[in-house]
């Protein structure tokens, strides 16, 4: 049984008021927004609501958000779409080295598949993109440049306003993948200057199954998902209403404890980047001391399989995570972990700890002394 | 407000047991089913054994359903999955021309920017297609055949398996959009000879937002969706756990329910098939009347605006349709209606009423006492 979870980075529990927003919309009130009659007018009101709060949450105007079922669909329905809308202009895309590979494997879809040419940027040792690296690669033919807000592997926050006045200077189309940031961290798409901007309901205490694009008025993007009007004819099927709802609740929830969650995680996690070094011999911290999303912690044990420590924790009552749980499963090291310096050896030996509403000092203090125990025991 | 409810084609309410047995998967059981700790392996677990428990209900193992948003995204991943897995055989389509637009505008993807050819086949004055039809259509360069399962407008059943041996035969996959027809009447992807079979939680009482992909094992498919190992690495975003579990708990009611649910509304049905032309002139049944959807009904009125009679009977208070929500916000007539041969005009003017778990016999006795007044006033 899980006694501490760790791993809100991964995936968040839905907030017990958001599960309460949606509940009215599965049963009653379960029209489809699409219908003409007044439950489907009902539900189109809540989905128009809806969007209409994420957009003010995030700067945005009602019509410039398309819901769908997730951030790995936006990501992808950004990349495939920006590229089919603009090939008549060029095929180069730039794109930084240690994105989702929600990111980058639709963009290597285009490259292997349909002759586009991709300059992959890479960070610095803290996980940093620079700015100036991508105003070097911008051509005439660049029709995207995406960077994320923040890893989700190591927390580091990238410089994503610099390099959104470089992309509307240069007038390309801007991807940021917000997946980490939104929620727990301000998010105002007109100072990040975002062509496009990913969010997805399950990081911050909503439903899993949807999320939401953002796409700039002006930007053109083809469709993924054909076949119906929905989404103002740029994302089809039927709408999920009681996710949507979820979605936005959660951000409202998110946006009224958003200065105190950020206090407090700031103050854990500091916690833990500082005293883990003190306690155990052998660790070094992985990304940007202070550019760093508030609620993460990576650290690389020399001496030690990631797995082992993984599930010691485990046993011991902690869920934490090596990183992307999307590729933990996989024994290649993590792209992030290679971009960033780190050997294969010291890429198997990391551990991430990410915070989250309900964290507690008690947790964080259970943490600390068990994982020094279990980090000793393995070493032996 | 709606006192009745005949738009269940369009979706359905989630059954209150659906909507308690997502409920722990929201706040309680959240893990993500990649993470390898405790959390995730519950949640892992619920999601295999719902996997089990789908692939049960429609005689498929488990390894050959891919969870996903919905139906719309099951047709676009089988219509472009196929093709882009088996461009290298050939890039020839045959497809009813009354497919959902969810299929055919894939399909006409890869037609105008793909080099695809497609072969759109008619069916006949009651929406049957002939399977000769299909047969004569196929070629050494075919790599699709798609045809539903059951039409959405007006509820015609196709000689699914006939068309299934047909496809065997040829080794050509078999696409079935079975969306209106799972949880309503039996579907075995066996009988039918399926390559592939879309679903739709919402359709039968599950939450939107939640569908399923039936594939074959042996028939190539590339993913639309990238960027996580996922579903076996086609269909990568993290697993929607309460939706999953909601729409397999939806799919054991149903099968319980199934054979009384067929009688009580081929009953209603056939009332309603045979009342409406008794008690007003003027009308047709559109579809076939026996290979017909237990739940369908669907009439041309002359000389009556169909949005008119929407309108009427909702202020009346009963929710129904013209057709399929996702057009009915189109000028457009239904291109299934034109294909039986229904004038524009006679296509502006028509109705479909459909029945679920929840519909009354007084109710469907209110409907056909309003309609008729309605009808009456429309006309003067």
């Amino acid at each position: 049984m899980c006694k501490a979870y760790f791993d809100y980075a991964s995936t968040t529990p839905v907030d017990p008021e958001v599960a309460a927003a949606m509940m009215p919309f599965l049963h009653e009130k379960f029209g489809d927004a699409s219908s003409p009659h007044s439950l489907g007018q009902e539900a189109k009101k809540a989905l128009e609501d809806a969007r209409e709060c994420l957009a003010n949450f995030i700067g945005a105007k009602a019509e410039e958000i398309i819901f769908n079922s997730g951030a790995t669909e936006s990501n992808n329905h950004a990349v495939i779409g920006v590229a089919r809308a603009h090939k008549a202009k060029g095929k180069h895309i730039i794109v930084s080295s240690i994105e989702h590979h929600s990111v980058l494997e639709p963009v290597e879809y285009l490259k292997d598949h349909e002759g586009y040419e991709v300059t992959y940027i890479k960070p610095d040792g803290d996980g940093c993109i620079d700015p100036e690296d991508i105003k070097r690669a911008i051509t005439k033919k660049t029709i995207l440049i995406a960077v994320m807000y923040a890893s989700n592997e190591i927390g580091t926050i990238q410089p994503v306003a610099k390099i959104g006045a470089i992309a509307k200077e240069h007038q390309v189309p801007f991807l940021v993948d917000a997946v980490q940031a939104v929620g727990h961290v301000p998010v105002d798409v007109n100072g990040l200057n975002a062509g496009l901007l990913s969010l997805s309901a399950h990081k911050f205490y909503g439903p899993k199954g949807v999320g939401a694009l953002y796409v700039r008025k002006g930007t053109e993007l083809a469709s993924l998902i054909l076949g119906g009007d929905q989404e103002r004819g740029r994302r089809a099927s039927t709408q999920n209403i009681a996710g949507v709802v979820g979605l936005v609740r959660a951000i409202e929830l998110c946006g009224q404890k958003m200065t105190e969650e950020i206090e407090v995680q700031t103050r854990l996690r500091d916690r833990l980047l500082s005293e883990v070094p003190k306690r155990i011999t052998g660790v070094k911290v992985n990304g940007h001391l202070s550019r760093r999303l508030p609620n993460n912690a990576h650290f690389s044990f020399d001496q030690v399989q990631g797995e082992s420590l993984l599930m010691s924790l485990d046993l011991a009552g902690i869920a934490a995570s090596m990183g992307s749980a999307c590729t933990s499963g996989a024994l290649e090291p993590s792209h992030v972990l290679r971009a960033i310096g780190l050997s294969d050896e010291a890429a198997h030996g990391v551990l991430r700890v990410t915070l989250g509403r309900w964290t507690t000092q008690e947790e964080v203090e259970a943490l600390l002394q068990k994982l020094s125990k279990i980090v000793k025991s393995l070493r032996i």
